[in-house]
């Protein structure tokens, strides 16, 4: 009961101070943002004090290298953490933009203001920088936040909070609008997910177990982003040159992460001249390859090339493997895709002006790209300032979210008294 | 079992159908529509046969002349459900737009294209016409639709989709886009709402406890609405013609729905004034007036007017019923509708610049608007085209939502064969 009561007042006393925040101009916004920076670096001791609280608890419990790491605030991570809000701060401010307004038959004027969303509950697993860059993207779109971060590192992000919170007084945003869960019970989770008169917006992020514990335990809407089995297709014509170094990228840049391809598709023109180049650029470069039978065909099985079986289709490897299919043409491309991606980032690499506009208008995947490398499906490359997570649902947000992704439009109505027929 | 078996199956094939109408052009579309359009007209005398079916049926029961006359498919309602499909069909396509493309450093150029939601579950209650105007929107939105109305309209909305079907014939639209849930069990809900990667969002239309029921038991994305407490706050300096005008209009032009007022906000400065005006005009039509302790102490209580209670400041009418609060200011009013309010219409009807720039600003509403009657905030009167519904919840559409309500976008990515560094 106490911990419900305490989550339920937190949540409150977010929602209120959100409602301040909705109406404080930009220029206040950037000031508590700089402020919460210079915070961070000024506290930093502090922070790597507490943290180290949690490292050797994590230390003890015998968490994995990688885990203890992601876990770390070392000087680079702080500094990033600091860097991060200074440029959220140098973002445009979305609040109270309308794109356009219309008139009316009437003389009625019809616009769409962008305004805040009100209150994000962000849960998350261990990496404690999450907690100051949502703090950041959420202040700046206007958004009350109430984090909700891992166990692992309770002390780190309640160390985060407290500096943060010290950075906002004598600022113009109060400090509530920013609030840490100070409870390490799964069932917070669940309290925070029935605080549906008070939060607007869910965001998880972690793997895909907790995703599908908060979506099915939640009331208020959730942003899903389950996985990202992204494709390159490689069609007929393709530049082989352009279309070696886009699956070579987005395949190998970076293959821990969700917009890393899982699966090419090799158009079957193509294939005897294409394969073999591939199949030796990804096999130099550790890439274990998953090949369909035709691809055999050209690039017989040998070390680091296996027949696929019909559940790498569908694989999420977040490593460095990838599945290669050969298909009939577009069609089929797209009839994969349809069947085994995740809606989450696809590309088609060609030279046929008819080709990559059908592909961008049939695939509807949330990012869809031509002669690109999947690995640019990220708010920072594609403009959009920061990002606070990825939509894979197609409802309010879907692909990378930046500031506006974090805002919605209400309608305003200009009259001269108007009164309805 | 078999209701859960035929459930899935009918959304499974809305599903598949829906991929292809997201493709069809706005021809097709359009020419679709005039087919459904003509066959409701030429199959008048079997949609009034079937109605008469449920009508017999609701008559034994019992039903009120109010239910009656709503589950009617008279003559007229038969004419307005054609005529509202062609209007549909004359609106412009929102699919496939493209508003703006930006270009990064590196030269990809990044846009967001709108793309349909996929498949919409609308569930509501009495009115079959809702099952063709549903069905005439998610088509031009190029959406696929599974439709479950209230048990009393079965037969009706049965033989609706049978012509609609009938007209798809021999057009480009397959017919699955559309299909109504054949059980009139309460469980067929739950499966629908059950159906998670099949439908992307669901769209209740119907009382609270529907609606309330609705986002209980759905793992879809709800599009709510759960009452429309609107108010008119008529400012010191305000034009009292125009107040006058806007008041009436705003409260009695329909009382029965959601988007007349409730409550009239007086500044204190014009109370004197403008009180007695307001209420007489009010009375003359036959409103019954719940005042504040200032408002009876400048119009004595009397037939018609009774001092307010707490629960007046909370209430959704939807009769000739009003309530009236004298307030200091601005401020007072807004942090009244902030507490009392239900995020759907505000007014302000003021002559001030500042104060209506202000009021727009602040009230976040899903409406808001100056010197115009509540009546206003309507789909058809902002020019959105026709409207599916109205939501109050600040997630992908807030407020009327009319064919781009019923869309969403992806992102698209033209490159010339970048790569990430």
């Amino acid at each position: 009961m106490e911990i419900e009561k305490r989550i339920r007042e937190l949540a409150e006393e977010v929602k209120a101070a959100s409602r301040v925040l909705a109406d404080i101009p930009a220029t206040e916004k950037d000031r508590a943002l700089s402020a919460m920076a210079a915070g961070l670096r000024k506290r930093r001791d502090f922070l790597q004090k507490e943290n180290r609280r949690d490292l050797e608890k994590a230390e003890a419990g015998g968490l994995s290298p990688a885990m203890i790491d992601r876990l770390t605030l070392s000087d680079k991570v702080v500094e990033a953490m600091a860097a991060g809000l200074e440029e959220v701060a140098s973002f445009p401010d979305p609040i109270g933009n309308v794109e356009r307004m219309w008139r009316r038959p009437n003389g009625l004027m019809v616009g769409k203001m962008r305004i805040p969303l009100g209150v994000v509950g962000m849960i998350y697993e261990s990496r404690p920088n999450v907690t100051a860059d949502a703090a950041g993207l959420c202040l700046k779109s206007g958004n009350g936040v109430i984090l909700r971060g891992g166990s692992e590192a309770f002390h780190s992000n309640m160390a985060i909070l407290e500096v943060l919170h010290e950075a906002l007084e004598g600022t113009a945003v109060p400090a509530a609008v920013i609030q840490v869960v100070p409870f390490t019970e799964r069932r917070a989770i669940n309290i925070l997910l029935a605080c549906e008169e008070q939060i607007d917006l869910i965001i998880p992020r972690g793997g895909e177990g907790l995703i599908r514990f908060v979506v099915e335990n939640s009331r208020i809407p959730v942003i899903k982003h389950y996985k990202g089995v992204c494709h390159v297709f490689v069609d007929a014509g393709a530049d082989l040159e352009m279309a070696r170094r886009i699956v070579i990228n987005a395949k190998t840049h970076r293959p821990g992460v969700c917009n890393a391809a899982e699966t090419i598709l090799v158009h079957k023109d193509i294939a005897d001249r294409f394969l073999p180049l591939m199949v030796a650029d990804l096999l130099e470069r550790g890439v274990e390859i998953r090949a369909c039978e035709e691809t055999l065909a050209i690039v017989p099985a040998a070390t680091g090339v296996q027949a696929a079986t019909e559940v790498d289709w569908d694989a999420e490897y977040l490593d460095l493997i990838v599945a290669v299919k050969v298909v009939d043409g577009l069609e089929e491309a797209i009839s994969h895709i349809a069947a085994h991606g995740s809606d989450h980032t696809e590309t088609i690499v060609t030279s046929d002006y008819h080709r990559s506009q059908e592909f961008l208008r049939r695939v509807n995947s949330s990012v869809v790209m031509v002669n690109a490398s999947t690995r640019f499906s990220d708010g920072g490359q594609m403009g959009l300032g920061a990002e606070i997570g990825i939509s894979t649902t197609k409802l309010h947000a879907y692909g990378p979210m930046g500031l506006e992704g974090l805002t919605t439009t209400k309608y305003i109505i200009y009259g001269d008294g108007q009164i309805r027929q």
